[in-house]
C-alpha cells in the first residue's frame, strides 16, 4: 500500500474547465474557409499535475479540456466550418493515446472520470457531425495507437498515412492489461463494423495494423502514399465540407468567458447557483429562469449571443456539472431547485423549436440535448425538489425528470409564504422529443418505457400547470408531500442517500437511468465502461505488480491467472 | 487482508452438475397433470461448502444446481407439464435470496461465477415459458427479498400473498453495498416496466413493498389474500396451462445419468473429450459428430432418447462448460476441435428442422441454443482449429463461429497423412436462424453486423464444403495456416493469449462477442453484470470494512465517500 501511495499523482489544485483558444498549450485551431484544422500538438511539459511527461502526444485531462474547448467553439464561433480535420504537429506520430504513467499514477476514481470526459468529448464529435454539419475527418499522418486510434474513430472518415510505418493500434489488452475504453471496443465493432475475430486479432497486436490491411480490414477507410497527403487530406476535407448544411455568411456566435465564482460553499453563475453542503455531503443546485420574453426572433436570438438565456444557463450547467464531478467526488447527491417563471422558459423554448432550422438555434437545442446526457451518466444521486416559485417547465422541467427522485410540494408553504401559488410543472414541446437521451429515446419515452398509455396520458397535458396530485398520479413526479413533511422528506431522502454505499449507487442510478433500447453511446457507458472500471480496480492492472503499474519499468506484470 | 484470508469459504471440492430429483436436498418437484410445483425448501445444512447455513430458503450453488436440473427435467421429461408454479415450503418466506455468509466469505471470482450460472437458469426459465409452452409462475406465498425475488422475476407471473407482513424486495444496496445483480436492476425496469423513480425508491427500501402497491407500481401482478391463495394459484395455473402449445400424450424422455470420466489431465464423456494443459493454461476440446445416419423421423428420434446424438452431445458440452467454468479457473484457453462426418451432422440438423414443430425436437434445439449462450458468456478466449477429418458443419459449426478466432488448415497434414481430404466447413439451415445468441441475431448475423454483401456472400455458400481459402476470403474463419505454419501459429495463439491479463481478456470478449442490438438478457450479462463485478471488487463491499463483510456483525460499513 505504501507505494501505491507514493507513486499516485497528487490533484490538489482544482481543475478548471474553462479555457479558450489563445491560451490552449496543446492544440491549434486554425480554419480556411469551410475546413477547420485542429492540430494536436502536446506541451510535454504541460500536464495537468507534475508527475509525468506528456510525450509522443499522450494526453491527460488538461489536454482534453481543450479539446472539448475547440469542438464546442467551432460548432458556435464558426458556422462557416464544415469539415475539421483533426491531425498532428508531430512527426511520424499522430497520437499515443492517454499518457500511461498518468493513468498508473492516478486514483481509480480519477482514472474512470478522465475517461467519461474523454467519452463525452468524443460523442460530442459525433453529435457536430451527426447534427451540425461539422465532420471530423482524421488526418491520421503518423503511428495512432490507443486514446489516439480511438480519437480517430470518434472522426466520420479516417485517413491513415501509407508510409510503411505508420499504423493504428489498440495495445491496450497487450501492453497495459486493461481495455481500449475510451469507446474503443465499441466503435470498431459497432461503428466501423470490424469483424470480431479481426477486431480480437488487432486488439491484442500491440503494434497495429497499418497500410492496405488497414483499409481491408475497416479500421481506416483509406490509406495514402506520403507524397499525396497534403492534397488528398485537401480533397477530402473538401469534398465532406460540400455535403454540409451550415448556413452561408452567418456570423459566429461568440463564447464569452462565464462569470462565475467560487468558494469553499459555494459556486455561483449568472443563472446558476450551487451550495456545497460537505457535511451532507449534498449540493443544492438552483438554476433561475429568464427574466424577460425572449427575443422576438432567432436573428435577436443570435444578437445576444452568449447572454441568450438558454445558451447561458446550459454552458453554466455545463462548467457545474464538470467541476463537481472532477473536483467534488464527496458531495454525492445534487438537489435541484429552479426559480422562475415557467411561461418565460416555455417561451424561450418555443422561440428555439420554431427556429430549428437556423444555425444558431439548433447549436443551442444540441448543447443542451448533450449538457442533459453529460447529466444522465454523472455518478451522483439526482433529486428535484419543486417548490413555489420554481419553473420546471420544458427544457428545465428535464432536470426532474433527469432526476433519480423529484418532490412536488403539495399546497404551499403555509408558515413562509401561504399566498404563494402551489409548485406546478409543465410538459412542453420540448420534452416531447428534441431532446434524446442517449438511448435514443426522450426522457419522457424512457420514463414510460413499456407503458404506452401512461406517456399518452401524460403526453397530452402538454402546455398544462400540473399541481403536485396531478403529476404524481400521471408519474410526472416521485413523490408530493405536503409542507408539513416536506422537509423531512427531502431531509430523509438526503441522508438516507449518503449513507449507501456510493459504488452501489453509481451501479444502481447506471441501470435505472437507461430503460429499453441501447445504442453505440451507452454500450459505451454501460457495458464498456463498467468493465474498464472493473478492469481498472483489479490487481491485475493497477496492483503494484499489475500491467498498468508495471509498463515501462523494464518488469513484467504479474498475473493472478484465474478467469473471473 | 488476514482477515480476508481467514473468512473466505474455500472451495477444495470438485462442483459436480449432474444432479436427479431423487438427491435433491432443497427443491421438490411434483407434478399433476398439466401443473407442475417446483417447493423451494432449503436444508439449512446443505450449503455446498461448510461455513454457513441456509437459512430462510436462502441459497448458494448447490441450490441453484438442483434448481437448474429442475427446469431442465420439466422439459425433456414432463411433456405433459404447461405451468409450473415456484413456491415456499417454509412459513412466511418464499426466499431470501443468495445466501449472504456465502457472498461475503466467497472470493470474487466464485461470487461472479456463482451469479453468471444463477442468470442462465433463469434466463432458462423465461426461455421454457417463451418458446417450450412451459410458463412459470411464481407463488410467492412469503417475503422474497433479493434474489429470491429476482427469481420471482424470471417468472411470466408474480403472486404474492397479501397478509401484510409479506413483501418483495431488493435490499442488496441498503444492507450489503450490492446491487440486485442477478437480473433484478434489468428485469424490474426492462421486463417488469416499473418506473425508474420508483424502482429506485424500491430499491434502497430494504423492507421492500407488498400488498396492494406491490401491485400498483407493477413489481407483481396480483396480490391474493391468504384465504383464498391456493384457490387462486390453481386458478391461475390452470389458467396459464391453458394457453401452452404442449402436445397430447406424449411420452418424456429421460435424461438418463452421463457417462462421464475425469482425472487430472482430462474429462471424457461419449462425444466429448476435454484434455487439461495445466503448464499452457489451456483446454483441448474434441467433439465428436455422429457415427450413423439420423433416426428415419422424429418419433425415432424420440425412441433413441436422450442417447439421440444432437442431445448427447449438447447435454455433455453443458455439463463440460460447467465443469471447467467452475473447476478450472486458470484453464483460459480453451480450443475447440470435432471429428467426424460433416454429412451426418448436417443430416442430424436437418431432422431437428424438419421437426421443429415436434416437441422434442424443438427442446433439443432450443437446448442447443441455450448451451451455444453459455459458452457465448464463458470467460476464456475460445479458438476453434478446423483440420482434416473435422466435421465443423452446421450445429457444429456453430462452435467456431462462437471462437474468439478460428483457424483452418489450407491443405492437410502433409506428414500425418498427405492423402487426407482437406479440412472443410460447411454452412448448414442451422447457421442461419433457430440458433440466436442472447443479442437476438444469429453467430453469422452478428459476425457480419453492419457488412450485409459480406453476409449474403457467405449464406448463400450454404450446403457447400468450403476449403480453407474459400472460407477465410468468405470471411468465415479467421485464418488459413499450411501445415508448415500450423502448429506454430495456433501455438504463439494459446500462449500470448495465456500472458495476457486474464480480466482485460475477458472485457475484451464480454465486448467484442456482441455487436449490434442489445436485448434484456445482453443488459443482464453486460451492463448489469459489468456493474455489479466492479462492485463486488471495491472495498465498500467486499473489504474487512466493505457492507458485504460486516452484514450481520452488528457493526455498520465504513465507506470511502467518494464518488467514482
Amino acid at each position: 500500500m505504501t507505494e501505491a501511495v507514493q507513486t499516485e499523482a497528487v490533484h490538489t489544485e482544482r481543475v478548471d474547465f474553462r479555457v479558450r483558444p489563445d491560451r490552449y498549450k496543446h492544440w491549434r485551431l486554425s480554419t480556411d474557409g469551410p475546413v477547420a484544422t485542429l492540430t494536436m500538438d502536446v506541451d510535454e511539459q504541460g500536464g495537468l499535475v507534475p508527475g509525468y511527461e506528456l510525450k509522443l502526444n499522450s494526453y491527460d485531462l488538461g489536454v482534453d479540456i481543450e479539446l472539448y474547448d475547440a469542438v464546442q467553439r467551432l460548432r458556435f464561433e464558426h458556422p462557416e466550418v464544415r469539415t475539421v480535420v483533426i491531425t498532428s504537429g508531430k512527426p511520424k506520430i499522430f497520437s499515443a493515446g492517454a499518457n500511461i504513467r498518468m493513468l498508473a499514477a492516478s486514483p481509480h476514481g480519477w482514472k474512470v472520470n478522465f475517461c467519461k470526459f474523454t467519452n463525452e468529448t468524443r460523442n460530442g464529435i459525433e453529435d457536430a457531425t451527426a447534427h451540425s454539419g461539422q465532420t471530423y475527418l482524421a488526418a491520421v499522418n503518423g503511428t495512432a495507437s490507443g486514446g489516439g486510434y480511438e480519437l480517430a474513430l470518434a472522426c466520420e472518415h479516417i485517413m491513415l498515412v501509407d508510409d510503411r510505418s505508420s499504423a493504428v493500434s489498440l495495445p491496450e489488452l497487450p501492453l497495459l492489461g486493461v481495455l481500449p475504453g475510451t469507446g474503443g471496443l465499441t466503435r470498431v465493432s459497432d461503428k466501423r463494423h470490424v469483424r470480431r475475430d479481426l477486431a480480437d486479432y488487432f486488439s491484442t497486436k500491440s503494434e497495429g495494423v497499418g497500410g492496405k490491411k488497414a483499409v481491408q480490414w475497416r479500421l481506416v477507410d483509406e490509406a495514402v502514399p506520403r507524397p499525396r497527403w497534403d492534397e488528398t487530406v485537401a480533397e477530402r476535407a473538401a469534398e465532406l465540407a460540400g455535403r454540409s448544411s451550415r448556413p452561408e455568411n452567418a456570423t459566429g456566435v461568440e463564447l464569452t468567458p462565464l462569470t462565475k465564482t467560487a468558494d469553499d460553499d459555494a459556486i455561483r453563475y449568472d443563472h446558476v447557483e450551487a451550495r456545497l453542503d460537505r457535511d451532507a455531503g449534498r449540493v443544492d443546485i438552483s438554476v433561475k429562469g429568464p427574466h424577460n420574453d425572449p427575443p422576438a426572433d432567432i436573428a435577436g436570438a443570435t444578437a445576444q449571443g452568449a447572454a441568450f438565456w438558454p445558451l447561458a444557463v446550459t454552458r453554466e450547467l455545463d462548467d457545474l456539472i464538470l467541476d463537481l464531478r472532477t473536483n467534488e467526488t464527496e458531495l454525492g447527491t445534487w438537489v435541484f431547485r429552479t426559480e422562475g417563471d415557467p411561461a418565460l422558459v416555455l417561451a424561450h423554448d418555443e422561440l428555439l423549436l420554431g427556429g430549428k432550422d437556423d444555425w444558431f438555434a439548433n447549436e443551442v437545442l444540441q448543447y443542451l440535448k448533450r449538457t442533459l446526457r453529460r447529466l444522465d451518466v454523472t455518478s451522483r444521486s439526482l433529486i428535484a425538489a419543486i417548490e413555489p416559485g420554481s419553473c420546471f417547465a420544458g427544457s428545465l422541467l428535464e432536470l426532474a425528470l433527469a432526476a433519480d427522485r423529484s418532490f412536488q410540494l403539495a399546497g404551499v408553504f403555509e408558515d413562509k409564504n401561504p399566498d404563494a401559488e402551489p409548485a406546478t410543472i409543465t410538459l412542453g414541446e420540448m420534452n416531447l422529443g428534441p431532446l434524446t437521451m442517449s438511448n435514443g429515446l426522450t426522457r419522457l419515452q424512457t420514463r414510460f418505457w413499456g407503458d404506452e398509455a401512461g406517456y399518452e396520458a401524460a403526453a397530452k397535458r402538454k402546455g398544462e400547470a400540473l399541481e403536485a396530485e396531478d403529476a404524481a398520479e400521471l408519474g410526472l413526479v416521485t413523490f408530493a408531500p405536503d409542507d408539513i413533511d416536506w422537509d423531512e422528506e427531502i431531509r430523509i431522502a438526503t441522508e438516507e442517500r449518503s449513507s449507501f454505499s456510493p459504488d452501489a449507487l453509481t451501479g444502481l442510478e447506471a441501470n435505472y437511468r437507461f430503460a429499453g433500447p441501447e445504442t453505440m453511446e451507452t454500450k459505451i457507458f454501460g457495458r464498456l465502461t463498467a468493465w474498464q472500471n472493473w478492469i481498472f480496480n483489479r490487481p491485475n492492472a493497477s496492483g503494484p505488480d499489475g500491467a498498468l503499474r508495471r509498463f515501462g519499468t523494464g518488469q513484467r506484470a504479474v498475473f493472478d491467472r484465474k478467469r473471473v
